[in-house]
């Protein structure tokens, strides 16, 4: 039973918008949520009795049946206290100019595994620029969740501790209440959302998952993730992950490593990458990887992550080889120019601003 | 039979030195065959009658059995007219020194496959740098060949044409001659041994055959080489190609693109690399790739190839992204510096020499 009930509102229906959702709802707490196309809130609107409702069950990590409102318009935001933006990094340009008018200076917005440092474009242009919503910018998702046969979302695991901050980040204190009011004690308050864009070790992982397996996505054969995590693929892993804390540490900030992350996600002993990768492996024999190379592990974490993070290594001064070779081999492979796709980091003017002018910014 | 027999030694005893040397016992020439380590002759031996004889047994787009000489040592290049060098790129640094003090004058020296103008240190370090011979370079090996169960080597095609260029250049002509004398008319001569140094397209094919297919490398799965020529990975071969022929035209060269090689080797019509990959597998549904990442596909490819490449880019004042990257990665990947393992850029001083003196250096 939730201490504090509260009206929370999550935009996307993907799996992370249906765990995020069913979480919240399990908890107690008046959860809707929201698919942009229409197409995620679908079938769960197809079980549910009364107009407006849909219901979703979960199996995994947590298990369970719950109903939630399905929201028809960003305009029922009006009804909710918070919200939760939970779609991949490459539907923010889609989707955000859709919600952001709706967005109110009373809203707590967080945004799940905020990629390319987007709390700051909900923060500056909440209510058309108007409005001047608290933003919390998480690490990464609450949970690792994807779709499932047996259910509307089959949960792997509900992470056990990540990072949060805010913006305004004079206000951190009362997002870190918000969110630990919501989902519990699992947050550590670091002190820029900056921290929190560099800290999703997502766009590491998934480009040392996605290169060395291409095929095997493109031919949508079946293949365990963390079994193909090879020691060759977690050199690889490890080598990126090496550059991402350099920017950070280029930044005068401090992120968690890609092992730590592995640890705190799926609670494995903290070792090399392969070796972590070889006991959620032995242990889980899942989840299987990507069957189709057009997959949010490419399309979204290369320009939204790794793209993101080279650009943060230009304003640090710093150069990151395996990242920069990993986006134009990933550019090559697929034929397009991720480096161009990242249309927040133009839409937010970051390219030239130096590391205090960019810190200054994501103050707040 | 040939028109003028000729006492020929085979360096190398992998697939391709067998397959050269069984080419040349057939058309009935005086083959020998020699092996660094004596493994891969062992076997032949094993199955000859005589003391320093052996047996090849070939199957495939030639198929025979055959006596050959076995030698066993550089000491009895004394007794031959031509040398072929068909061992892998990363033995030369290990081996060539064994054989160079045996290198005389009157000797033609042939290439197979030349990496990283390997001919251009047989040139000017024969006989300790006190003879003069001609050396033939290749821009490919005779034919794809591979180990094989049924035989002692499982030849796949024997190409149709491909590149010989000579040091000095001036003995183009002769060169020629000997080739086609041994080895038919499948020749096209080229204006410079650095020509066919960057004529090689194996570098670029195995990259883009390797990397998205690491992991099924590094797991000893059995994959079809073409079949995992994906779209994604035949659109990676063509970036890297295309590179390739940036670097030529930058020197003045002209050399076939991947496409037309495969035109030549697989002989399919010419179209996409991903159409002609997907032809030869729906042809052949054959040869397996790697089944180790301990391949020469990376370990000779990446230091004897793409580095050497990188570096004629360097001297071509032109930037290669996408072979950089994929070096990059691969290196990452190995957790090996494949730009140090390539002995012979040093070994020849060739850093730092302009394009015009690498040309000259290249006609002798």
């Amino acid at each position: 039973m939730a201490e504090v009930r509260k009206r929370v509102a999550v935009l996307g229906a993907g799996p992370v918008g249906r765990a995020t959702a069913a979480y919240l709802a399990h908890y107690d707490h008046d959860a809707g949520i929201w698919s942009p196309s229409g197409r995620g809130t679908a079938p769960l609107m197809a079980r549910a009795g009364g107009l407006g409702k849909g219901v979703i069950e979960y199996r995994g990590a947590l298990e369970g049946r719950v109903e939630v409102d399905v929201l028809r318009s960003p305009d029922a935001l009006a009804a909710y206290e918070v919200i939760v933006v939970a779609f991949p990094g490459h539907a923010y340009d889609r989707v955000l100019p859709l919600v952001l008018p709706r967005i109110e200076s009373r809203h707590i917005v967080i945004v799940s595994g905020a990629l390319s440092l987007v709390p700051l474009w909900l923060y500056e242009q909440a209510g058309n620029g108007t409005a001047r919503p608290l933003v919390a910018s998480w690490g990464t998702t609450l949970a690792t969740a994807r779709r499932s046969e047996r259910a509307d979302v089959e949960i792997g695991s509900v992470r056990a501790r990540f990072d949060v901050a805010a913006i305004p980040a004079a206000a951190a204190d009362a997002a870190l209440a918000c969110c630990q009011g919501l989902f519990g004690d699992r947050f550590d308050l670091a002190p820029s959302i900056l921290a929190t864009a560099i800290s999703s070790v997502n766009p590491v992982a998934h480009a040392a998952e996605a290169l060395p397996n291409l095929t095997r996505m493109e031919r949508g054969e079946d293949w365990y993730l963390f079994e193909c995590m090879t020691p060759a693929a977690a050199r690889l892993a490890e080598a990126i992950d090496a550059e991402r804390l350099e920017i950070a540490q280029a930044l005068g900030l401090k992120v968690r490593s890609l092992a730590t992350h592995y640890q705190l996600s799926y609670h494995v002993p903290l070792a090399t990458v392969a070796e972590m990768a070889a006991a959620i492996h032995a242990r889980d024999r899942a989840p299987l990887g990507p069957r189709t190379a057009e997959h949010r592990y490419v399309l979204e974490d290369m320009p939204y992550g790794l793209v993101f993070y080279e650009m943060l290594a230009r304003t640090a001064g710093i150069a990151v080889p395996v990242m920069s070779a990993a986006i134009t081999l990933a550019c090559a492979a697929y034929g397009r120019d991720f480096r161009r796709e990242n249309r927040l980091i133009d839409l937010l003017r970051l390219e030239g601003l130096g590391p205090a002018g960019l810190l200054a910014r994501c103050a707040g």
